[in-house]
């Protein structure tokens, strides 16, 4: 396993040849923003939620994520359908557990979904990770009280018992699988000042498992990818509104060269 | 029929002066940008969806702009009722049958929709179009994989058959009919990569179907009035989510003379 | 009662090292917007409607914001449940009747969340205010067609019955509690073109009153807040939706100084 420039650059030229269909169900809040992120990386977004055609959605998508933000019954349904077409065809699955422990609700759904089919990728940050595994942890809503560095160990056994890549979101990105954890170091501090950029992670992983059989290739790729491209937007940006259209337009515009420059990545056990 | 910088003019000066309200039945994804770019043109624009009140609403509204982006069947069963009410008031109805093709539900209830009330316009990309017609046409998920010359003849075809004004989205705006079709060719090549713009096309042919009676020229004006504002916003863009930011300036800004400087339309049969 | 600039800047730093959870069960159509001004202010949004978790979620926010801008059933019922919970809790409630007078079902919706518990803000325009109050008053959608001054009266009496602080909003604010009308002409007439700065001003009611126990404050503080940062955005600004973005980045970067500076605050009975 190793990241480099080039595995990424090369993940990227793919998903712009290909646009390949990514199938979100996922939080009302964010719909906008993760289409065009994916939009602007060079995939083509979905979003389909009903049980109607779900499972029809997601046997034309090369990738479905699935997101419990915003939850209700019905799009619990479908996500689980949906879930079971995708892993029927075997076309990657990523689940970003929003919120998980917040309420007793969130974490019953996450479990449920895990049930259906091992997801790819699990991306969360540290609190949602922690949550997952340790039934009586809490969360305060959707944003993180943990660090990164505390959900390694936990994010580990997650990873044994899943079977799925776990992907740690933070001021440090863990992915951990296939033996290794990979560390990525880049990224912004207004990142979390704007709401969805960890589910628009998510749905950038979905583009470029479409593209690499490799849960951790893909889930390191997308985390550098987000990373770096919130290392432009900062350049130009004066606050997390106008760093959140710079971060999609840098989406838009990454070249290999930036990636070459910028990559700060690492591997470990 | 002529389509003109003055009509178009006399048009937008119309809806800034009146601020038609325009009920949008519509998707999760783009709900935001529409609203904001039909308030940005100075309409009125109210998001309502619950069979509790849709009918009210569009009892009160100048234009009903249905959209099946992120279909629910609650959410049918309102756009039919929306639908029958805004017939039998004579305001115009604008149909946008997102991702028609796509999925089983998609066409169905594009079907469902048309049978309940002739559209005053249907407006969708050249593949949305060709699915409305030939039954086995697939789709890929919400974006074209044909381009607007393709569809120009199963257009013509839908129109004859449903009695509305047939609106082909792309590079090349096709509009057809009342016994012409009008070509569009404003525009820019970002477009695409916003996710919602042809969504937004949607909701502005409401706004002028508000204020024109003729469905071509209202179509036509929307469409025209759209691809000068896109390309007012290139000027300063630097990615697809900053054209999107200037895209809606430039709607809120748009002067007769950008309209008669950048229009390029045409007219044929 | 006395709205100072020192006692805005006190909730503002309050804000921003407490970050409070606030709770919104909010419309499809602002919950990006509102979510990035709660982040960019300081505060921690989450958004959650089912029924299944809008207690448990209630439970541990430090403020509820209920908002009907596109209402059905199963928001209703989740609503009322969210409500009773902060009720019990003593957390403060923001009501924000959108569209209220507009259909019969917003009516009633808003009359039967009011009878669940006394909101602490009650937030809406002039013809919302009068529309809660006056049974056969009619709202053309979601703008107001009154202004703040015609609905001072009327605002007053709804404060009585009710219990509630009422912010009325418009080209001057009024906050009407506690025995005294305070007035905020801060805000730039764009405001009123970018879709949701009223339920964004809500939001932030929320995120005052999770720190301040004073009603009216917590109100008046919001809204000159509100105000400060659109006129701070609209230095740079060069249309409705390049305004929004500069707005979100003035809340996030907004100083004691700024608000010395602009406040525009009085008091009346």
């Amino acid at each position: 396993m190793n990241i480099t420039a080039d595995s990424i650059w090369q993940d990227v030229r793919e998903i712009r040849q290909k646009a390949p269909l990514v199938h979100n169900i996922t939080n009302y809040v964010v719909m906008n923003t993760t289409a065009n992120a994916l939009l602007a990386l060079g995939a083509s977004p979905v979003m389909a939620h009903a049980i109607e055609e779900v499972e029809e959605m997601a046997a034309i998508a090369s990738a479905l994520v699935i997101n419990i933000g915003t939850l209700s019954a019905p799009w619990v349904t479908a996500m689980a359908a949906a879930m079971k077409v995708a892993d029927s065809r075997k076309i990657p699955v990523i689940l970003d557990p929003v919120g998980v422990g917040a309420t007793a609700y969130r974490t019953k759904t996450a479990e449920q979904l895990m049930a259906v089919a091992a997801p790819t990728i699990i991306r969360g940050n540290a609190s949602e990770i922690i949550a997952l595994v340790v039934s009586d942890a809490k969360t305060r809503g959707v944003d993180s009280t943990a660090i990164p560095e505390d959900a390694v160990a936990t994010g580990k056994s997650l990873g044994r018992t899943s079977g799925s890549t776990v992907c740690i979101s933070g001021a440090t990105d863990y992915i951990i699988g296939e033996g290794t954890v990979v560390a990525i170091s880049n990224g912004h501090p207004l990142m979390p000042r704007v709401t969805g950029l960890g589910c628009t992670a998510s749905a950038l992983c979905g583009a470029f498992a479409a593209v690499n059989p490799s849960g951790v290739q893909a889930a390191a790729h997308a985390m550098a990818t987000m990373g770096i491209a919130a290392e432009l937007a900062a350049e130009s940006a004066s606050g997390p509104a106008s760093f959140q259209t710079a971060f999609i337009d840098s989406l838009y515009h990454i070249r290999a060269d930036d990636i070459d420059r910028l990559l700060k990545s690492g591997i470990g056990k």
